[in-house]
């Protein structure tokens, strides 16, 4: 499939390279693509910059935001939560009408130290806000409580024996994002329901923050016992 | 040992008739005697008055807040996590310090339907709050993740084979309180560092009631896979 992944950060990358990995064909969106291929430093978390990823996954191409969005048939949102609404604002909605907006986001303040401090709160998802922000669209909140890494390779923790979540209002969406997440090796995907479902997830990430402090690694997820 | 459970709502309940069977000596704390004993109708989760359960549990007395603080040896803290803080100011102090005071609490509005709306967001979890009022008292959170009949039992699930968290600041209380807790019959308890990882927990709760709507019973809880 055509897939468009908004933002270049590690998130998105690592997406980007099993998207690829696995046939899709994919561009990268970016508010600037001067300005991204620009960077020369290391992220806050020590990514290398853009172009010294590009150049070891060369099928993936980066564009601009209303170019990846124009190009995709799918959509994931890995732009920073707490900058989410407004590029979505900015984009043109032509691109963004009845597609499936993949919404992995979590708004985080990291102004304070670390840890960071989750921006959202009971009654205000990011999920939620894009949905109505883009009504013609169909947004799937999944992804946004694990680390990139076991996101797109959920196996190589406890042989795949543990959970993911999703949240939307359109269930063929909902059909769609799971076919994409067994083919990154999920067996256990839970659906808790429309978008507002998007509030219990994305309060999570205090949790896992904590979590990864006291295991001393990411590679670590949840698993609901029934 | 001596333990006063401060509140007389479901939760308080579970653990009393639980702390008398193990052997302990419980009194239970509320603002109005008269008002609790007066009480002649289920409350909004359809619990029995408490009279009606008093009568199957007669070796727990009912006494004031002030009176089962000061009896207690442990305190659990299970009033309802809006009016804590204000329950906790007017109490006498001298009757607190130097106690360990297990919090419960979660603080959820209902006056907008269900699902509750969660009151805590990050950066003012109510078990830091409780230790801030109370710096001679050692505050541990815990118990506040899963339903109250899971809490005090956890082998009616997948044989106890999932998980407790802990927060607090005094490595002594926690021991005393991961006593308690495998008295319960916890086996995989996670201590999560200081009382400010509560933030962490208190907000599980918006998840905590989109998996009850989903999976349709409360008999569920985390385990982490690592």
């Amino acid at each position: 499939m055509k897939i468009g992944i908004l933002g270049t950060g590690i998130v998105g990358r690592t997406h980007a390279t099993k998207l690829a990995e696995l046939g899709h064909e994919v561009k990268m969106g970016t508010r600037s693509v001067e300005k991204t291929l620009a960077e020369d430093k290391p992220d806050m978390m020590g990514n290398e910059p853009f172009v010294a990823w590009q150049n070891k996954n060369s099928k993936v191409k980066l564009v601009s935001f209303d170019q990846a969005a124009e190009f995709a048939e799918i959509i994931f949102n890995v732009i920073k939560g707490e900058v989410v609404l407004k590029a979505f604002e900015n984009l043109n909605k032509e691109h963004l009408n009845n597609k499936v907006i993949i919404d992995l986001s979590n708004a985080l303040d990291f102004s304070k130290g670390m840890p960071p401090l989750l921006l959202t709160h009971d009654g205000n998802s990011i999920g939620e806000q894009l949905q109505q922000l883009l009504p013609k669209s169909k947004v799937v909140k999944t992804l946004n409580t694990l680390s990139a890494s076991l996101q797109v390779n959920p196996k190589m923790l406890a042989d795949g024996n543990h959970q993911i979540f999703m949240s939307g209002n359109d269930s063929e969406a909902k059909k769609l994002v799971e076919t994409i997440l067994k083919s990154y090796g999920w067996q256990d995907i839970l659906d808790l329901g429309d978008i507002t479902t998007a509030r219990g997830t994305e309060l999570l990430m205090p949790f896992w923050l904590r979590l990864w402090s006291v295991l001393g690694t990411t590679t670590f997820n949840y698993k609901i016992i029934k």
